[in-house]
C-alpha cells in the first residue's frame, strides 16, 4: 500500500524521500535495494524495505522514550515512514563498541577488540570521495557545524548507544557498531535522522561464537554469507517481541 | 666515501641505517631510490641521496638552533649522517599550511586552500595498511604514546613548522606541508628523527603561479612532471645559500 505523497525529493541507495502536503513532513519509502562498498556491489533483497522500516520505527520509538530527538513521526505503510523534514548534515557518525569493518582495515586494531569507552568516528558523506574519515581538526575546517553542534553531535551519538546497546543485549544481540545520520530541524535542534536497522548497525548473536554465523546484519551481504533476509527477519522478530506496535501516521 | 660502519640495522625505502661502534649512535645512508604511492612507483634518481642528506643536515641544524630536539649529530659523508639512536614511533606526523595531496583526495578541501591555523594530521605508519589517518581517539586506543607524549608530539610538530615555514619563506619557498617521524631517545624525550627534505616536504616556488611549475618537491616524481633532481638541486642551492656548512661527525 503506497500512501498519498507529493513529488520525489531525493533518492538514495536504500530509500526514496517524498514531499507531502505539509511542508515540514516527508514520506520515506524503504527500498529492497541492497548496496555495499560504495554501491560497487548491488542486489535486490525481497522484503528488506519492509523489515528495515519496521525495525527502524520501533527503534526510533525507543529513542523517543529516552528523550533522544529524532526525525520519526510514525509508520505510513509497511515500508513507509513519516518523518520531520530536517536538513541532513553530510556526515556519517559511527559509534563502535567492538572493532569491526573499516576500523580493522584502517588500523591495527583486531576484529572483536572491545572498545571501552565506545569509539566515535565521523566520516564525510560523499560517494565520490568514498566517505573519508574525518579528524576533529578536519571537521572543524569543513565548517559544517558550530562548535556547540560538534559537542551536541558526540553527546547525541553516545546517548543513542546508551539507549540501544542494553536494549539489544536483552534481545541476545551485541551492538557491535552503528552509523547515524543527523539532521537539523526547523528549530535548529540536532536530531537523529535516516534509519536504524541491520543495514546501519552491526549486530552479533550473543549465543553464537562462530565469527560468521553470529552475524545478523548487512555484513552477511558484504561478505556473501547468504541468509541476509533471514538474519534481518530474526532481528525484526526479536525487536517486535519486546516493542509495542508502532503508531500510524496518516 | 663510505664511512666505517657496523651491521645493517634497518633498510627503508629511501635510507639504510647501520650500527656504529657506539651503542647510542647510528649511521644513516641516504639512497637514490625514489618511491611513491606506497612503493607502487619506483625509480632511481642519481644524486637524490646526497641532496636530501645535505638539505636535511642543514634543516636539522636550524631546528637545533631553535632548541627543537632531534636525532641529528652531524654529516659523515656526502650522503651519510650520524644520528642518535632513538626508538621510532610508528606514526607519520604531518603539518599542513596549505591543502594538497591526500587531504584533497580525502576531503572536499580544495588544493591550495590556506589552513590557518596549520592542520596537524597523524597517520599510522604501516605499509600493509597504506598508512591510514588516525583520529585522536584511534591514536589513544593504539596506546603508542602516553597522554603527555601525545601533547608533546603536537607541540613539537608545531614548533618545527614555526621554525621552517619562515625559513623557507625567506628563500622564496612556500612550505605547503611536511611529514615528520618522531622517536624517543634514551632519556625518554620525544625528538624529530628521519629526514627533512623535498621527499618529506611539499615546497612551492613563491614566484611561480603555475600549479605544476611551482612544485619543487617529490610531487614532481609522483605526478611525472620531470625535473625531479633539478628541483631538489634548486632547494639545496637556496638552503645552502643561507646556511653554514654542516659539521662533520666522524
Amino acid at each position: 500500500m503506497t500512501p498519498d505523497h507529493g513529488p520525489l525529493l531525493y533518492e538514495g541507495k536504500a530509500k526514496r524521500v517524498f514531499c507531502t502536503n505539509e511542508e515540514e513532513r516527508l514520506l520515506v519509502e524503504f527500498k529492497n535495494d541492497a548496496t555495499a562498498f560504495n554501491a560497487l556491489k548491488r542486489a535486490e533483497l525481497k522484503d528488506k524495505g519492509r523489515l528495515n522500516c519496521q525495525i527502524s520505527a520501533r527503534l526510533f520509538e525507543r529513542l523517543e522514550e529516552a528523550n533522544i530527538p529524532n526525525h520519526y513521526l510514525g509508520l505510513s505503510g509497511e515500508n513507509w515512514m513519516m518523518v520531520k523534514r530536517v536538513e541532513i548534515i553530510p556526515l556519517e557518525v559511527v559509534i563502535r563498541n567492538v572493532a569491526a569493518g573499516s576500523l580493522c582495515r584502517e588500523s591495527p586494531i583486531a576484529l572483536g577488540t572491545k572498545l571501552i569507552p565506545e569509539l566515535l568516528d565521523i566520516y564525510y558523506k560523499d560517494d565520490t570521495l568514498a566517505d573519508p574519515l574525518l579528524t576533529e581538526a578536519r571537521l572543524e575546517i569543513l565548517d559544517l557545524l558550530s562548535s556547540q553542534q560538534r559537542i551536541d553531535l558526540g553527546n547525541l551519538a553516545l546517548k543513542v548507544n546508551q539507549c540501544l546497546k542494553p536494549f539489544f543485549e536483552e534481545l541476545g544481540l551485541l551492538l557491535v557498531d552503528f552509523k547515524l545520520e543527523l539532521g537539523v530541524d526547523y528549530s535548529g535542534q540536532l536530531v537523529v535522522a535516516d534509519e536504524i536497522s541491520p543495514d546501519t548497525c552491526r549486530l552479533w548473536d550473543l549465543d553464537i561464537s562462530d565469527a560468521n554465523d553470529r552475524i545478523l546484519d548487512k555484513d552477511r551481504f558484504r561478505k556473501d554469507l547468504g541468509g541476509v533476509i533471514e538474519a534481518y527477519g530474526e532481528i525484526f522478530k526479536r525487536v517486535q517481541g519486546v516493542c509495542t506496535k508502532p503508531r500510524n501516521y496518516k
